[in-house]
């Protein structure tokens, strides 16, 4: 089965997939896009990421590419057009095709692009093993809550983590917090217990899978705190841990070479992982 | 004359030039750009450009799409085929189409497009009445030394600039101190008589044509200090401009609605500016 887009009205082969060199994403990074994880043909928090795309297009002024029904249309049939029971779609709308200046265009048509693909959740020696992060500085701007194309600074991060053998960057801004990863939140368990995670504020994008994680985690009688942490807290941790759509729960055994708890995958990141890959496979909105 | 464009070898109408949806600069702005003036057909300043094109690439570690040799020639047809003679072209290299995963794929072709369009320099009346512009604070990230086009926060404080009346942004960064406008270097003639734009750091984009200003003003015997200076010197200034490739050196006449020195363009300014007209008129580069 070839692999289909759908881009600005027409679904096309994959290969055959192009926007104008004048669209503002390629020019401009003047875009936002989505990651929604598909499970049994179902899509993960799909709510909770169309919400997110229309708070990220309303921060930059970007009109809404369509509504929300036939955003569902568009985004189903590229899923099954694809082939994809369990996968992720990805879709991207940007301020669309103008004359090359920095100002919004006055009347733009948005682009929107969707496509989808196989594969979804942590690879299980990941998730046996656990994964190490390295830690890099957080140079990215000042609105990380809105989930941009922008994503050099990311690249830059988890290109550097790669290259030090780790899975992940984890980014450390002023007075040594940690404020997330290159793709991913970042998590402890202090060593009173707690779950810990940055709050929502301008400096992390606030993950649809970070805030399933809190609601599932506190209905399972954990303590969990959105207050920062700094790296110097995640040496001495309990765990450590990563969330996202793609790698749902993932227990963190190393930090810049430096093991974290006994240097295996902690027993609360573990379950976490469990709990919401179960959510994952049987809670899933229908496609339309 | 119709449009045309240069995208990956080969020459295309302007209205059909695009490039995949999975090119890295419209997922991951993970590319960057240049603009060259064009003046009696010939670049302004154009080894000063690629050069600097060279250490965004480098910087990023994108290969170079060719090498100078064939970048010019490619550069010298499409000004050509676009019949410009007064005007600029524009190019933008990214890590190319790959599988989207942040970190950098293994063996990347870069993308290369080039256009190019007629007019340059300032609008008569803007340079001889002096513009205005918008202080909004600075929210890029910590690298705006490479011209990436992660642009979207210029698009915004430009935007919020247009909307505010002004034809340019002014960003202010820590400890009040102005590092430079939307799209271009930002520059006072202090109290003392002495030129102050901020120094090239990781703060700014190094413009070619602010290194130019920067040489023509010393050759005639003004004095130019590479120093930040504040929003509130910039207030009380003698005199307050701007530079970029296609701007020239334009007066600034009010901050935020408040007049700068006597309201009207500066005489430092208007001098400056026909000093670089004429270098751009006639120290232009061939094309090949």
């Amino acid at each position: 089965m070839s692999r289909i887009a759908y881009v600005n009205g027409r679904y096309c082969p994959h290969r055959a997939a192009s926007v104008h060199v004048e669209d503002r994403g390629f020019q401009f990074a003047d875009g936002v896009y989505e990651v929604i994880g598909v499970r049994h043909g179902r899509l993960v928090d799909g709510t909770g990421h169309f919400d997110r795309l229309d708070r990220s297009l309303d921060a930059l002024s970007i009109p809404r590419p369509m509504g929300r029904g036939a955003l569902l249309a568009v985004i189903g049939e590229t899923v099954r057009r694809n082939g994809v029971v369990d996968g992720i779609v990805y879709f991207q709308a940007t301020r669309g095709v103008a004359r090359r200046d920095h100002p919004f265009p006055k009347a733009p048509t948005p682009s929107f692009v969707v496509t989808s693909r196989r594969g979804i959740g942590p690879a299980p020696a990941a998730l046996a093993e656990g994964v190490a992060v390295h830690a890099v500085p957080d140079k990215r701007w000042g609105r990380c809550d809105i989930k941009s194309v922008g994503l050099l600074p990311n690249v830059i991060a988890k290109q550097a983590a790669r290259e030090a053998g780790a899975y992940e960057a984890w980014l450390v801004g002023e007075g040594d917090l940690v404020t997330e990863g290159g793709s991913t939140n970042a998590w402890i368990v202090d060593r009173d217990g707690r779950l810990r995670t940055h709050p929502a504020t301008n400096a992390i994008l606030n993950g649809i899978t970070r805030q399933r994680v809190i609601a599932l985690a506190r209905a399972a009688g954990l303590s969990v705190e959105e207050r920062p942490f700094t790296l110097a807290e995640a040496f001495g941790a309990r765990e450590a841990f990563l969330t996202s759509t793609t790698s749902y729960v993932l227990p963190i055994v190393r930090i810049n070479d430096r093991p974290i708890g006994n240097g295996h995958p902690g027993e609360t990141a573990s379950r976490l992982h469990d709990v919401y890959a179960r959510f994952a496979a049987e809670q899933g909105e229908a496609l339309s």
